[in-house]
């Protein structure tokens, strides 16, 4: 018990003694502060992981300057809440505006972050949060959202930022319609991975994100300002799309916010129809 | 950097040295398997918080037995894909039976873990995927899948079982009547965490699981058979309802599976109108 087995990338096994650590461990429980304690230093790793991860990541893009470059505007679209049918998707081969096409067209999202609460402690959770990354046509791939510190999840991730937003077609009408399954890899899904912040008040984004969740959830105007909301956004380091059969595919970063939001045309009657 | 703070219950700062962990992570680091290392130490601490969890929790109950009561038969009623209009949910004071509801009629959610696949190691993440808890009017409350491990997902899972499920009537058509936007309290979320666990083959719960899967996503009848789908369920700790202002509700798991889930009456229209 004394040693942790470590798998490397080869597969070949590992000893690491590390009495060290366990000592570490029955001190903290002798202090009856152990699940606080796993809690912290869970947290330090997770940083140390996080801040590794921004080392090697390939995909070296700039959020704020895409989205900064793609807003176009102030107008406000109002959207209503009942969804129409979706404009028909991109080639299934074409991830990246594939993965775009979900992102723009979901209303909401799973928000998955790491749980620091009572009985908890450590486990993932994920809870359901309107999304928007711009009105209908003008969205610059960026998932934007409106987020009150009140709730448990929000100082959870203020704490912690680890997070990945989902979103699957399910929630629209397409794979009912197609009769598709939800678990039916063409019922496709994006999972979007990295890290969510909060962004400062009165900033360029700020007004991106702002015009985009209000366009696209105008009833969030009149939401009780006592609430604290803020504006937020997820950092994209990983991109999962599931979206036909034959496994996951992973559109680069770069490749997602380069590819086209817009999947219909003037020539599209989806374009003005279901989305004015 | 060789202190980290501790935060315990009553938000006083604690400061514990340890150098001891910080020496053993720069000579992880010097060995260049930290990613790996870093994985493997939350894995421990994961599982040892996962044990600490089971020692502490209240809510004793036996989900097998639950289910094995519950069990009535082995009808299978084919389910159309596409959903008509839900019951009206049940009173919103009635936590664990409005938790009960939303999982019963929902036929897919968010199932949350931990990543352990390269950029998004020790992340969390959820992935859409078809649920059952049961025949529609049957349902005992533990979510049921079929799932296979092909799913870098899942491989995944199975080294770290830690999980949550979300299930928002936002899948529904319930908010978009409504006009609910999805991050309105009023449009309903409940969030189980717990433990993902394969069901084995040919027990008792493995036919419950299959009768579950099997009368809400018929199509998985025919799914191909080379891809070793495997039953599975999550093990639940702790339910977060989210169905009205005023914040969470955490209805105990015991009064969650107590609740009847059963949400409508002979007398009800919706019984045999919408389900048969």
């Amino acid at each position: 018990l004394n040693e942790i087995t470590v798998l490397n990338k080869y597969n070949f096994n590992h000893k690491v003694s590390c009495r060290c650590l366990l000592n570490l461990l029955h001190l903290l429980f002798r202090m009856k502060v152990f699940g606080v304690l796993v809690v912290t230093i869970q947290l330090a790793l997770s940083h140390a992981a996080l801040d590794w991860l921004d080392a090697v990541i390939i995909d070296n893009y700039n959020a704020e300057n895409i989205a900064e470059a793609q807003f176009q505007g102030n107008q406000i679209s109002e959207v209503s809440l009942h969804e129409e049918p979706l404009p028909p998707p991109p080639d299934v081969k074409d991830a990246a505006k594939y993965a775009r096409y979900i992102v723009h067209y979901s209303s909401w999202g799973s928000l998955s972050h790491i749980s620091w609460q009572p009985f908890t402690t450590a486990l993932p959770i994920a809870r359901a949060y309107s999304i928007s990354d711009g009105p209908i046509g003008k969205g610059n791939g960026v998932p934007y959202f409106l987020m009150t510190i009140r709730d448990n999840e929000m100082q959870d991730i203020v704490k912690d930022p680890r997070a990945s937003l989902t979103c699957s077609l399910a929630q629209s009408n397409f794979c009912r319609d197609k009769a598709y399954d939800p678990e039916d890899p063409r019922c496709s899904q994006v999972i979007l991975t990295g890290k969510f912040a909060f962004i400062p008040n009165n900033t360029a984004e700020w007004k991106i994100a702002e015009n985009a969740m209000y366009s696209r959830h105008p009833i969030m105007k009149t939401w009780p300002k006592s609430h604290d909301w803020q504006f937020a956004k997820l950092f994209i380091r990983r991109i999962l799309l599931v979206n036909y059969f034959g496994g996951n595919k992973y559109p680069s970063v770069e490749s997602y916010f380069k590819a086209d939001p817009v999947v219909y045309s003037e020539e599209n009657p989806f374009n003005n129809v279901n989305f004015s």
